[in-house]
């Protein structure tokens, strides 16, 4: 194919999206690929879309972005207890740079390929960088995670670390590159919180993913289910440095209000049986907080007073 | 919420998008939707970006602009037969512009009702203005239409007239904007034969939609089936102000080389009973060639000679 369009597709994309199989009847190349569901199955569908200068840094690293942009859009899977099973990329280049690209592939792929998920078409357009990644996933029928199912005295979890990412942020922003730090590679390499959103599924009574601030996203939860929140500042999932940095701002709350985690924020009744918390707690997990019938989200610090927090990341901020 | 990307999409989107119905089990407004896909039925899915600069002018209305996103994914639907279904829409913006976004949002829908199209998702971001839509659509089990299938003697046809949406751009460019313009309309909002698309399952042999040139699009149709073509110019189906444009520009083969039509391009077998041909018939189809053994596109004008062509809109040309 002479166009240059469709040899980079075939190029970078194509030669990696692996072949029809059971489920996938028409993979890249025609003018849709075309998918047989199985029948006791369900789809969760996400898009997400990265653009230079507002969700990365100019310059950044492609092969780190082919990551990312993978497992952002992983991560809403995760939130919803789904299983990866086939994504869609729109990219955007200022120019064909074959080393970007070739990069930029090498990260997309060893994410996909570690949940085996299939690259089934794409568009490739000229113009300024920014990435587009349609996921769709697979659910057991009548399973989902959903937002709307928290109840009052459900105990509030999350996974990992919040804030480490925010501080890999500002580690980035002033041209630190070493991949061996956590905090930066937890902002450059989020790891998508796949096996545990599957293990939550029929456990979690309300999930979402930790991406624009643990106050926005739980907030969101929150409003949903049409209830309020506690949390408890000193259980919080905070390393010493993200303290420290909380501390250097004034701001004890900064690790609400920073995004990029990429973790998982969920209920679980009171009631759980041992067992079922046991399984979960294979996984880094912490409650810290529960459901409450009044409205907000409380935060409740280590002298007592009571903050209302309900702000997170905001796409259109100047 | 307080996020304005959510009052975005809460405003211009999620309240048009329609509620969940026996196959959308959970519509905007999680972190996934969740479809559940009937069991005679298989997804096809595609996804189209268009760019500022590149694809549609600067200020182009974006009305037509809604319109435009989804009609060119909604063709590559019709290019495999499959019946419109569901959406996601990715919005790339400089800043939020409540009149921009009403004005898409009703282009958009305008389009999507007139197939029972649902809108299941999306993401809006600030940066360079470009769109990325991913569609999916319901096909019969076992039945598509594929570019590969093309056999040697198979009639080629097309629908609709070539080369008006190339003439309608040239018109755009120097600012011409009467939409009761045929050509310019037909640049500016293109109507995918979704209807057609369907009338072809299991009737044609292969099909593929124009969309960046008669000549590139029929050569993957070509290729993908391991054939060749003769195209017979004085068939095909151009208008009168198309053949003066190509005899200004002293190109008789411009209509082959330029793009944006959104027809079909299809092969139907020689021996096509004649119940199947006339139903085809009801829709604006014109015969141009014949599917040939030896790999290439021959166009034959007339005085005899014969031109070999292959090039179309190539997305990265500068």
């Amino acid at each position: 194919m002479s166009s240059p369009e469709f040899s980079i597709i075939e190029e970078f994309f194509a030669s990696r999206a692996g072949g029809p199989n059971e489920s996938l009847v028409l993979g890249i190349g025609d003018d849709c690929a075309v998918i047989d569901v199985p029948s006791d199955k369900q789809i969760a569908v996400s898009t997400d879309t990265l653009v230079e200068n507002v969700h990365f840094l100019e310059n950044s690293e492609p092969e780190l972005l082919g990551h990312k942009v993978l497992a952002v859009n992983l991560s809403d899977l995760a939130a919803m207890g789904a299983s990866p099973a086939w994504a869609s990329l729109a990219i955007t280049l200022p120019a064909i740079d074959k080393a970007w690209l070739a990069s930029f592939a090498k990260g997309f792929f060893e994410l996909a390929e570690r949940y085996s998920l299939q690259l089934i078409g794409g568009d490739t357009t000229r113009g300024p960088l920014s990435i587009t990644v349609n996921v769709m996933g697979l659910l057991p029928k009548q399973q989902r995670l959903m937002r709307s199912g928290a109840n009052v005295g459900d105990d509030i979890y999350v996974s990992g670390h919040i804030g480490i990412a925010g501080l890999g942020l500002e580690k980035a922003r002033q041209g630190y590159l070493n991949m061996m730090d956590a905090e930066l590679c937890s902002y450059l390499k989020p790891n998508p919180q796949v096996a545990l959103g599957r293990e939550l599924l029929n456990v979690a009574t309300s999930c979402i993913d930790v991406s624009d601030g643990l106050s926005a996203d739980l907030s969101h939860l929150l409003k949903a289910s049409g209830v309020g929140a506690s949390v408890w500042d000193e259980c919080l999932p905070v390393t010493e440095s993200v303290r420290q940095h909380a501390s250097k701002l004034s701001d004890d709350l900064w690790p609400y209000s920073t995004g990029d985690d990429y973790e998982l924020c969920f209920t679980l009744p009171s009631n759980l049986n041992a067992d079922e918390l046991s399984k979960l707690h294979k996984y880094d997990i912490t409650k810290i907080g529960v459901i409450e019938k009044e409205a907000g989200l409380r935060v409740e610090v280590k002298n007592g007073k009571i903050f209302t927090l309900n702000k997170g990341y905001d796409h259109f901020a100047s």
